[in-house]
């Protein structure tokens, strides 16, 4: 062999996992990736704990320097060699985070070219399925039903009436990992899907998401959108805001211009274009949306209700009016919070041994200009 | 024209809706039909009582003996003229229900043969997403999310940690158009669907499904299921529940066969598949399950839970055990309660008005030896 190429078995590939959870939580997956490469070396480092997302990169992390110096593919959520010549053998990072943010002022970053994988992607069939389950909820007055059953009271008189999702519309204010599931399952429901992006998707190559996607989930080319909107400004969300909308998902990163995307103007027109209502579900960030004006909206009736795995600020305190705004559905941003991540974090780790094997492209390559 | 043939436009068709409900319920699919048969001659009258479906048919409706004998197209719940001679130019009758059990007695179901059609399919979507959002409670943790929400409690130490649907399997009993439906769905959510029906469906025609399907929905040529099991015997049944399934949904018709048709021993084998525990969705009858051995199951944990909109007996007392099961979700007999019923029904008058036309098979016409 020679030259760093890597085998069909995964012979001359050495990989080092540095992570905050047991092998057990990607168990599954690990055997699959065992049986697919079995020559691969694969090293195992717990790192004890969980940084958070702001502060800096580090933890105490003890890694041979010889090992460092073999390793071809490190995956991490953190802990980064010093410089890059500790791993002069090094194909790529692969974090198991969604964003690198919180590594963006490390030399391995801002010095080096070292290829930085994220695992975007992995969360976006369970918090599809938060938006799913809180719409129908809604919908089918699941709250009345559930404190019926606290009373053991069986009886109803019609009054539970609810109403299904065929012919309604869902617009996906931010068409990633997640509006694309949440698409899928709306289009299987018999709703119509509306998206829409930052920037313009006029071409078939512009509207395929060409990150992670979880096998047999999402929507890959983005062939469920019915039409397609997009713009920073707000000019460009009125003309999206004046179709009339029965599920406005809010799944856009938080930027500046998305700080208050939807606010007291934005209300307005959502009742204007649907009189009886639309639902809004927050997968996004609090700040997406003015809390103060949706409070009002609610209040008002302008809009038929919201559920919010986000708020302004978090954690939400008791005294907070949001608490006991009408027809709101409050989570404690959990919606990504699944058993499951360990073993989908491993799947992209397993989709970029094959790229690395076969000389494809990475997946989920972070643009360090972009940082994402 | 003459000879009873029907013009494009609907001229030479009179219908006559005798129902127990308000125009304005079907109003956006009684304009779509005046526009596409503006010359239909169509007459409503309001029937003031539902029927109970195990009463007789009947109530107190005066229809004028001119207008029945004109009449191609009745469209009731339980009205029937007391003989084929006061509708002699009668085409098909379309009940409003899904079953016509209720006039089976009648002269006009045992002494013609007036072709009768069931609303059969118009509940699919509903009942579905009851079934999904039942399941998505479970999964996602909800009943505990909504404690914490009352409590204004918004802290979590990941002890809500959820699993998604991607890679579960969900088990169909009795696949029409309820199950179907979420099969569409769940195959959406990236699950397994496996399809059990009273009958072997070996032939791509026999696992179609030829009656009316809401537009958009269910699954019209059997495609979904990765496999198909079969029989009404418990032997049949226990080769399918020995195969590890993640959500079984009940969707079949209470018969004798079907009664009990999950009890102490069905659970064993659940568990002995799948020991992280089966949940169980019913919308079915009570019946069909053994309810002293549901209660059993949830309490030694051979399942992981259950969804009931159907218990032994409706109303469920106050004082039934089945309330203080563990993992138990009981709603009233709702999931088909919808506003939108009015309009499908009305969806299936269409369909049968365009065969009619068309000289094509009436969609949902029932077979007087099956009795559906």
């Amino acid at each position: 062999m020679g030259g760093g190429e890597i085998t069909k078995r995964g012979k001359g590939l050495v990989l080092l996992a540095v992570i905050p959870f047991p092998e057990d939580a990607a168990k599954e997956t690990l055997a699959e990736i065992r049986e697919e490469f079995p020559d691969l070396e694969y090293h195992y480092i717990f790192q004890k704990f969980v940084i958070n997302q702001n502060s800096a990169p580090g933890g105490d992390v003890d890694v041979p320097a010889d090992l460092l110096k073999r390793v071809n593919v490190l995956v991490t959520i953190s802990w980064l060699p010093k410089t890059a010549a500790e791993v002069p053998n090094i194909k790529f990072i692969q974090f198991i985070s969604a964003g690198t943010n919180h590594v963006a002022k490390h030399p391995i970053y801002t010095d080096t070219k070292i290829p930085l994988c994220s695992a975007n992607g992995v969360h976006g069939p369970q918090i599809a399925e938060w938006v799913v389950m809180m719409d129908l909820i809604h919908n089918h007055n699941y709250i009345d039903l559930y404190k019926k059953q606290e009373n053991k009271d069986w009886k109803h008189n019609g009054e539970l009436s609810s109403r299904d999702n065929v012919g309604k519309t869902v617009g996906i204010l931010g068409y990633g990992s997640i509006g694309r599931q949440v698409a899928r399952v709306a289009k299987a429901m018999g709703m119509k899907v509306l998206a829409y992006t930052a920037s313009p998707r006029k071409t078939p190559e512009s509207k395929r998401d060409n990150g992670f996607i979880v096998p047999g989930t999402g929507d890959a080319e983005g062939s469920f959108p019915s039409a397609w909107y997009s713009g920073l400004d707000k000019e460009s969300l009125h003309e999206f805001l004046k179709v009339k909308i029965d599920l406005l998902v809010l799944a856009v990163p938080l930027t500046k211009q998305t700080t208050h995307f939807l606010s007291t103007q934005e209300f307005a027109l959502l009742n204007a274009s649907n009189p009886s209502g639309t639902y809004i579900a927050n997968i996004a960030r609090g700040q997406v949306i003015d809390q103060a004006a949706l409070i009002k909206a609610l209040e008002s009736k302008q809009i038929s209700g919201a559920a919010l795995d986000v708020t302004d600020p978090e954690p939400l305190p008791k005294d907070d009016p949001l608490w006991d705004a009408p027809n709101v559905l409050i989570t404690p941003h959990v919606s990504g919070v699944t058993a499951t991540t360990g073993e989908r974090i491993f799947q992209v780790v397993r989709e970029n041994l094959r790229r690395l094997r076969d000389g494809r492209g990475l997946v989920n390559e972070v643009d360090r200009e972009k940082g994402y």
